[in-house]
């Protein structure tokens, strides 16, 4: 209720906003009383911005969750995780830069093994090597189903992402992998009347795919799951009243920026500093900036400590061409927690710095998930960093008089 | 759902609790590293009071939305302002003086200028000054509807508050501002049946008033905006069995308090020193007592940091009084933040201060914004407020065995 009530609230005003995403940018210490990859990294241009901001900590949904990208971000930017879904479908096609449209239906799709009866002997191809698994979507690229239009898209090895475009198609649709060997994989059904269309144009496919891979042991099979569309979200420009941009380049970082309706810009080469150029570039166009930077939880996921130090490192050198600008409002948080002593995405709370002439500085010097600890914006929830940076942007309105 | 079932838990008891209220306390400092109003003032009495006390911040409402005193009141007192809405009508009645009663209708009203053919030619009748308006509302005070008692009360320059009193009279009425010049102004119309009979008789009062206007130029005509009538909300009494007194000298504030079921006490002159000598003479008679204090908001909002300091001191050298006799429970806060260096309201956290014997003190001999962002209240809405003093005073009932 309250959301939507401050939504009515927003209005548009000559300010910009720069929201930076460290991806998983949350740690813990190697051993006990040690530093955080964040509290080890060398830091002085956010130490000197902490400074003169507010401090406090991101929870991305609430206590003890550990969140994906997905639901991590829509709370960054002001959505409920738990209201909009991104399925597991979707979230693979966008992954790889596809740009989903609202009435596609997309699956996680992988290679498997069957025997000659049919029954399931490897769920996963023998792991079948990227390159392969990309050869043969070329071949069943053949497939042509009347009324809809088919992408296959590869993922990594045995994965591939499967996305099926035409009117009226619900993603309400069982999965075909039993999740176990020694049985037949199953056919895709309608778990409601009004996706049987969809149903049985999945089916076909599957049939054709089936008949096109005999032979080609061991992927002589597929199998499709996570069927999804892209949930409807109110677009930034509804909900806020800003014109927005997102500077990333992973796709499934773009995919959910354009599923709240950011413009999604070309960016010129994969690294930090090519974003920054964009950022620069673009500069004068918009009036919410999203920009993200990958490296720091690909670090904390491999358990590269080290290597996260260096990634915050990194992203602190670029930090005055940011500043150099003149935002009115900064943002500095990641999307969740990614302690390299994890190697995995984890539940502890984000380091969160808002910077504005209007915030009440803390006088903290320092950007570390202690110092946050210490913040005057205390442990907030993520969905709660929008209206607060919208608020230091001088884009609400006061409530009653 | 807490609500309810708290309230349902509070018990009578021999103790008082006094709630003072800064009105805009929260502030920002001027420069970089600076501080801020309540920071710079000359504090000891509240430092000393801080010292003995929890400290924390207040949210009125939600993050990143400034308040008007009216749902910052609210939510002080206890209630949702998003559930009790009192409308701009009824704000400007209550902020009169007038005693806005249960049934009655009120409205913002304005002078404006039409010409001959009855088009708007200015919304504000050139600023009319209010010795001139106040002289011709009572010209309009001749007409006289059948069935209902009206009320025109001065408010400033081109502005006055109407009341209509009379049974069965909705306030789900549209606006006669048509919010632009060059049109004619509207009639009322009704938004809902039941509001039919209202929306009958404030046509025939503008008729009327139009009539008695004619010539009056700049000022011959009047629009309304803004129906509304009182929520009605349970009393202090029903929700937290206190017998509440309100000490203010500002209407909006009395009128706010009414509305809660407090007995808004007379105060024997304008000056915070007169206030608390009411709360003196009135305090073995209740065992709630409110009070207002509203010069901290005025310097705050014209952007009067010095005025704003000294106001604070003036608390400060008042707050003795109080102390002397011997409250359980004391607040000090503010319903909202209103820093010098913004001019208006704002949407930051407000510090917040709870003493009782039975609080944990923090220790921090300091009441101001930063040292209440390091309180072992947190960020704490402002609604929850109450429920903690209740609790303090021993008015709360254990629940469960």
């Amino acid at each position: 209720m309250y959301d939507a009530f401050f939504e009515s609230m927003t209005v548009p005003a000559q300010t910009k906003i720069a929201m930076l995403i460290l991806d998983g940018l949350g740690g813990l210490p190697r051993e006990a009383g040690g530093k955080t990859e964040l509290e080890s990294a060398r830091t002085p241009n956010l130490d000197a911005l902490a400074a003169r901001s507010a401090l406090g900590l991101s929870l991305p949904l609430g206590p003890g969750m550990a969140v994906g990208s997905g639901p991590g971000h829509l709370a960054l930017f002001g959505y409920d995780p738990l209201q909009y879904e991104i399925g597991r479908g979707a979230l693979e096609a966008l992954g790889v830069d596809f740009e989903l449209g609202p009435d596609d239906v997309a699956a996680r799709g992988n290679f498997c093994t069957i025997d000659e009866q049919g029954i399931l002997t490897d769920r996963r191809a023998g792991r079948l090597p990227t390159e392969d698994s990309t050869r043969l979507l070329e071949l069943l690229r053949e497939i042509h189903i009347e009324g809809v239009e088919l992408f296959l898209l590869p993922v990594k090895e045995h994965r591939f992402a499967f996305v099926m475009r035409g009117t009226g198609l619900s993603a309400d649709l069982s999965e075909t992998d039993p999740l176990k060997t020694g049985v037949a994989p199953l056919k895709v059904s309608a778990l409601r009347p009004e996706a049987d269309k969809a149903a049985r144009l999945v089916n076909e496919f599957i049939r054709q795919a089936n008949s096109l891979l005999a032979g080609k042991h061991p992927a002589n099979m597929i199998m499709l799951r996570g069927f999804a569309k892209l949930p409807t979200v109110p677009s930034f420009a509804e909900k806020f009243k800003l014109h927005a941009a997102c500077v990333a380049v992973n796709g499934m970082y773009r995919g959910v920026s354009r599923l709240a309706g950011m413009d999604v810009l070309k960016v010129g080469g994969i690294t930090l500093a090519d974003e920054f150029t964009t950022l620069e570039q673009r500069w004068t166009e918009y009036d919410f900036f999203y920009l993200h930077f990958k490296k720091t939880d690909t670090c904390g996921e491999s358990g590269d400590f080290e290597g996260k130090v260096k990634a915050i490192e990194e992203f602190d050198a670029q930090l005055p061409r940011l500043l150099a600008l003149q935002p009115d409002v900064v943002i500095v948080t990641g999307d969740h927690s990614s302690p390299a002593v994890l190697k995995s995405h984890s539940w502890h709370p984000v380091p969160l710095l808002i910077y504005s002439a209007y915030v009440r500085p803390d006088g903290l010097a320092e950007f570390g998930e202690r110092a946050c600890s210490r913040g005057s914006l205390g442990i907030m929830p993520a969905k709660h960093i929008m209206p607060l940076a919208l608020a230091n942007a001088g884009r609400v309105a006061k409530y009653g008089a």
